[in-house]
This record gives structure tokens, C-alpha cells and sequence, in this order.
């Protein structure tokens, strides 16, 4: 006896009793062999059909196609994936590009859309002619050329790079309307390939009196920030490859300091010049932008680590849901103290919670993409995830991070305000008519 | 007491003692704190320098940098990085697009150099107006817009994906002189994102009856291949982004069938219908390209797995050494059935093995880099990889292979020849200048 579509839907949906409230399903409904959701779906977003054996031909199959190029672009109709601009004609000031997560899936960046952050536009260096100098408290000072470079031990890895400023809009007293790209859109993920720092480091011959280093970038404004050596002896790379092709030039071409974990701008793009010192250079960055200062006055010196976060990409505002049925809740969370534990999603603002399924493998301060099914009845719902790592550390609500960092009536600006290190939940409103709006919650 | 650099570099030379021929290390002497290189290479690659202190300014970093634009694109100066093409005019017959992968470091692909193979061009499809239809024997055929899937629960997975052809020209009686890039172009890694195809057959119903899926592409010539209905509902993706972005043109855009680690033909870009059956199809190419003819005059009906296989990238004809002292060997190895659970690498054609280490995480069906470092005493030397999978598959070596499926004299075409399915070790020779040519040994 052949079932009906409307009697599969019944009967599968009684298989999909919600976890949490306002619709949430277990993580793993649809690994019960696929057949939970079979049916449940079709009155959405199907459309029978028993015409496929005469299947029409489609335009595009009538014609030849595009010759095959040497370095592959993408289609016409995602021209509108790119990168949002803060100053699109490069006039002198610092120049934001942002990452559209909430178009893009999977678990890290592509090179084309990783954002960037730059304080005179991106260098046109030339590799042949770039060197890297270690100097300060070495037995011996050294210069690498990027052929030097190349004989060395190569390791790769995923790891995330975050702005310090990303997320700042959330400081704000109220709720701003943007996408995740304009909220969350300093961060990206991508496989770096380089040497270890610590091998450079041993070369040049460490003087024990060394206690940090000083990195200086080959840009105009030579921005340079200081590192514990411990850090640039544990997991510090000079990266050379981004995603298996050689750096992009907004990401440090021809090569740059990656710390894994670490605050972005730490992350020496360009990178010239590594100085062992025995304190750290009190550099103009780090003495003004990245010295966060407290509701009470006092300021942190350095805030290296980017602390655990997450935060929902699908849906977001912009991607408006088309009517009640069964989506998927989607989204990023890392760690820059080592690998997610736990990510848990909320679909009634905090109230009640479901444990999403962790894209594996999970890597260590990598992106990791979270996932949970969803039925929504097309009511009044407030999305929300909260992820954990593996050193036990969680996310804060939104209240938590403000009373101990305060919050402003404006836009973040560069100091003054709490602009750095926002790490807190974020809430999605979904409306009745399928749109996604950001709220306090 | 400061050592000096000559007292360190034979210090350190004596840590270093070969575990192979031809002056092979050991996989994790660069993991003994580093200290193990230092001082070792100073001879060959570094400039001693201690006037770090007054390093000059380069004359990229007198200039305002380039505006950072909305899709990141490469430095002008590495504009030769490019795919090799057999029909760069696209005239009425195949073209191939190959990747360079001794250009490349890393584990996997990035989407501008993904390989290519087009019977027609790439389809310009209009992804709101393309359908995927599934029927055949099924309780109900449906038909599929790109934003009914995208509401489907997805899963990503690092994948690669080869050509069934890759790596012909090693069936040829003499070896043929020519780049890695012309001689294994024509495998690549990506991460994919998209539905499971098991979710959308248990939407449709699968008939008992059903035993294949005969697959088509949206191409011009509605390339169609049969795949087991096994295959189809165990690792099969409805892939959607490629690389955290929309799949290239090239590689399917919209959506494309991924079959982890079988032949890259069955992949079936521009997927449009699926259509469910007892037998397989007998379709154009897989009664044509895709029967492997043997010694004897019988042919394989079917050839699934991509089978486990390892080349060494780094060096590589065209990567010419710069003189003896130590390289890193490095190189891809990848299998159809699982993990790779082990490389070794020699330096004298064969005659003594080390084991190099592998990039972790070593994913299923995915690449895994290898490495191993290798001091060069600048005398002739032949390298080989060979790679062994988690369920205890070895690649074979040319003569093991060429003894079972023969060899020809000319560079392989379309049949007739043994053309498909090379998977042996692959033998490069280091010429006295430090030249890198492809041998047989």
C-alpha cells in the first residue's frame, strides 16, 4: 500500500518531537536514516512532478559553453557576494572589508572574500625583492629571502583571525539593524602553510634575556604590535600559503605572522621585522586601540586571546524566512583558547535549549559550524546560540559582558568607548512575516 | 660561551643522522624544539645582518597601498600561477583544465585552480531557473529549486575528487618529461557543503526495486553515468559551496553530485535528474572511456575507486634545486577507500624507505600532505612516494601496475590503450645541477 504524501507527513512529524521550545529538533533527527524528515517537507517546498523522463532541455545546454579559463572565476550570478567596504575609494584612513557569512557555508573563507582590515591600503610588494629580519636579543641576526624560506620545515592548519574590533556594534545601548557581515564580519577562517616561528627563532639563536618580540609590517604605517615569546615558541607560524595558493596581498602577501587564536592586528601582515626584546615596544596600536578600557577607568594592558563566540548565520537578517516549515539553524563558533566543546541553540530567547550538531572534525581555533533542525510555526521566535570550548570556558549573555565592560549610546569609535573583544550572544528576531531582526534579548 | 655558526652547524649535523638512503631524516627532527636545523642551514639560505636596527624602507612602503577591493584577487606577481589548458580556445571538443600543484602547499585546492574537464564549455546556468528532478522508481518524482535545498539540513566534508584519466601519460612505455602539473593535474581537494543525496531519495521514496541511479548534467551533452544505489545513500552530497563559497562554474554551479573518493566523471556536475532503476544505464561515457580494456582483451564493466596514490610535489620537474643542503620533500597523497594511514619516501629510487610524517588532521578521503625533511649531499638521487590506506591497500609500484594493465607506446587517448586508473608510484630524478626530471626506476 502506497502512503499518501499528506500521511508520510504525519506520520514523520510525530517522529520529530521538538527538544526545546518553540520548535527545536534534536540534533540528530535527521540522521535516522533520512527518513524523519521525509514528507514533512514536501507541502513547502516541493513540487511533484512525473515528467522526468521528458524533461525539457534548458537554454543554457542549447549553446556552447564558456571556454574553460586558466584561473577560475565565479558564475555571473553571485556577483553580489563580496566583501561590504568602509572606504571603497581608499582615501586615507583605515579601509574595513567585510566577510558575508550569512551567504557563504561550510567551515572556513575562501581567499576572495577573507576580510581585511588595512591602514594604507594593501602594499604591491614584491617577493623577490622582501626580506625578513630577526635581530634584538639573537646569537646571531639573520635575513630570510622567501627562497630561504621555502627549504624550511612546512606545517599547515585552520585557524581563525579575528579584528579585536569585530562585533563592536554590539557594545551599543540599543540593538543596531545590520547583517552578520556588518555585525560579525571581522572574522574569517582559512588553512595557513608556513614555518614555524620557533624554528626561525632557534636559528637565529635565542638569548635567554628575551622575553617578547616586536613584529613590524612591510605597509606604510609599519604597524607593529609585541608577543610573548612563549606564544611566538608554541603554535606562531610565518605563514606563506592561505588556503593551498600564496597569501592574498590584503592578508600579508608575500608573507605574514599568523598566532593562532590570538587578536587579529597581532597577526603582523607583511611582516619585515621580528626584534626579541626583553619587554614588549608599547606601540602605538597596542597603546591606543587595543588597551581596552573598563566601565571604571582602569584599561587592559594586552587582551590577546579572542575569547570563545559564536553566532547564528543562517538564518540572519536579510535571509527572510519563506514561510512556516523546517529550516536549518546554522552558524560559527570558535575558541582562541583551543577546540568547541558545545555549541546550544535557543529558539525562545534563552528560555529553553537544544544542543546543535558539530560539523566534524573539530579543529583547534578553527571555525566550527554548528547545525540544528527547525520547525517554525510561523510565530514569534528569538534565535540565539551560546557555544562552549574545551578549556571550559563559555559564551557570555549580552548582560554579563556589558556589566563588567560596559556598554554606549554610540557607535564604538576607537577609544573611549568599549569597542574591543565583544564576545557575547547574539539574538535574532524572527517576525511573523518570516523577517529577521537584531534585538537585546 | 657563544657557540659560533660553523661550531652549531656541526653540532647539530650530528643530530641529524639519516634513516634512508641518500641522506633521508627523520620525520621529527624539526620537532626536537627546532633546535635540531638550527645553524644547519645558515650556509645555503641566510645573510647574516645585524642592522636590523636601520632596516630601510621599502619602496611599497613610501606609497599608499592598493584600495582593498570587494573580492579579493591574487598579487600581479603571481599571475603565472595558472591552470594548464588542452583547448584554451575552446574549440567543439574537450578541454582540461589542470591544477598546478607544485605551486601549490597545503591540503587542498583552492577554487580558481580546482581541475577542470568540460566536454562543451561550462553552462552558464541561471540558478533560479535550474530544476533538479528525481524519478524513475520512486513513490513520488519531485523536482527541486537551489532554495528548496537550501533548507534542507547539510553537512560539509573535505573531498577530493580526480579524473579517471589522471595521470595517463605514466602508461606510456618511456617516461615523458613533463610537470607534475601535466602529469597529476587532474586531481583536486575541496571542502563541499550541500544535502545528503540519501535525504532527498528517502523524500521521494525509493521503490524497492531500485538498485541504481542513472545520473544527468545540465551540460550540453547531458553527461550521464550510473551509480549504485549503495553509493548513493551512503557518503552522496547534493554539493552546493564549494570551499565555503558557491560551486565554480567549472565545477558544477549550482549543484553538482559528489561521490567521495570514486571516479571523477560519475561526480556529475550541472546535476539535473536522477533517475532511479534496476540496472545501470549503459550510458555514452561509461561504455566508452570508462571500461578499462586489459592485457588480455577483457575490460573492467565498471571502475569505481579513485585507488590510493601518492606524488611528490615539492621538488618537482620545473623546481629546480639551488644547490646541495637541506629541502623539505613534500608532496599529496589521497585514497578512494578511507584515511591514508602511512607514506614512505625514498631517495634512491626504491632501495631504502623513511616514513614521512603526515599533516594531521588526516581526513577520509581527502588529501593528506606529506613531508619529510632531506639533506642533499647535491649527487644524484631518484625520489619516490608510496602511500598506504587505512584499510591496508598499498599503491603499487609502475611495474606491479603496468604488469596488470599493460602499457603503450604512444601517449594514451581515448580507448584502446590502457588510459585510466594510473595509480602507481611516480620516480623523479635529481640531475647533478639540482634539474628534476620524470624517470622509471
Amino acid at each position: 500500500m502506497t502512503m499518501t504524501p499528506s500521511d508520510r507527513a504525519e506520520r514523520e512529524l510525530k517522529n520529530l518531537e521538538a527538544v526545546a521550545g518553540n520548535g527545536l529538533l534534536h540534533r540528530r533527527a535527521f540522521l535516522r536514516g533520512g527518513a524523519a524528515l521525509a514528507g514533512a517537507m514536501t507541502g513547502y517546498t516541493l513540487v511533484p512532478s512525473a515528467s522526468g523522463q521528458q524533461l525539457a532541455d534548458d537554454a543554457w545546454s542549447l549553446v556552447p559553453g564558456v571556454t574553460v579559463p586558466d584561473y577560475g572565476t565565479r558564475s555571473r550570478f553571485e556577483k553580489n557576494v563580496v566583501r561590504t567596504l568602509s572606504n571603497p575609494k581608499g582615501e586615507p584612513r583605515t579601509q574595513h572589508a567585510r566577510t558575508p557569512h550569512h551567504l557563504l557555508n561550510g567551515t572556513f573563507t575562501p581567499n576572495g572574500l577573507h576580510f581585511v582590515i588595512s591602514h594604507a591600503g594593501d602594499p604591491d610588494i614584491d617577493p623577490d625583492k622582501h626580506r625578513l629580519v630577526i635581530h634584538g636579543l639573537v646569537k646571531q641576526p639573520l635575513v630570510f629571502t622567501l627562497d630561504a624560506l621555502a627549504r624550511y620545515p612546512m606545517v599547515s592548519r585552520m585557524a581563525f583571525v579575528e579584528c579585536g574590533g569585530n562585533s563592536a556594534p554590539l557594545f551599543s545601548l540599543e540593538p543596531i539593524q545590520a547583517s552578520v557581515q556588518a555585525l560579525h564580519g571581522l572574522v574569517s577562517c582559512a588553512e595557513w602553510t608556513g614555518v614555524p616561528l620557533s624554528t626561525l627563532l632557534d636559528e637565529a639563536g635565542i638569548d635567554p634575556k628575551a622575553k617578547w618580540i616586536v613584529v613590524e609590517g612591510g605597509d606604510p604605517p609599519h604597524v607593529s604590535r609585541s608577543v610573548p615569546l612563549a606564544k611566538a615558541m608554541d603554535d606562531a607560524m610565518i605563514a606563506l600559503y592561505q588556503n593551498g595558493e600564496r597569501i592574498m596581498p590584503g592578508n600579508g602577501y608575500p608573507m605574514r605572522l599568523l598566532l593562532p587564536g590570538w587578536e587579529g592586528n597581532m597577526n603582523t601582515k607583511w611582516v619585515r621585522r621580528i626584534q626579541l626584546t626583553e619587554g614588549p615596544g608599547m606601540t602605538f596600536y597596542e597603546a591606543r586601540t587595543y588597551a581596552p578600557v573598563l566601565p571604571g577607568g582602569k584599561a587592559y594592558r594586552f587582551y590577546f586571546i579572542q575569547e570563545v563566540k559564536s553566532f547564528i548565520t543562517h538564518p540572519s537578517p536579510g535571509l527572510a524566512l519563506k514561510g512556516p516549515g523546517f529550516y536549518e539553524i546554522s552558524g560559527i563558533a570558535y575558541s582562541g583558547t583551543g577546540r568547541i566543546a558545545k555549541v546550544m541553540v535557543s529558539a525562545d530567547g534563552g528560555k529553553s535549549w537544544a544542543q546543535a550538531a558539530l560539523q566534524q572534525p573539530v579543529l583547534n581555533k578553527a571555525f566550527t559550524r554548528f547545525r540544528v533542525p527547525w520547525r517554525w510555526d510561523g510565530g514569534p521566535a528569538v534565535l540565539q546560540s551560546r557555544a562552549w570550548d574545551e578549556a571550559g570556558y563559555e559564551q557570555p549573555t549580552r548582560a554579563q559582558l556589558v556589566a563588567a565592560r560596559g556598554e554606549t549610546t554610540r557607535v564604538p569609535a576607537v577609544t573611549g568607548f568599549p569597542s574591543q573583544h565583544y564576545n557575547a550572544v547574539t539574538s535574532w528576531s524572527i517576525e511573523r512575516g518570516g523577517e529577521v531582526k537584531h534585538v537585546y534579548a
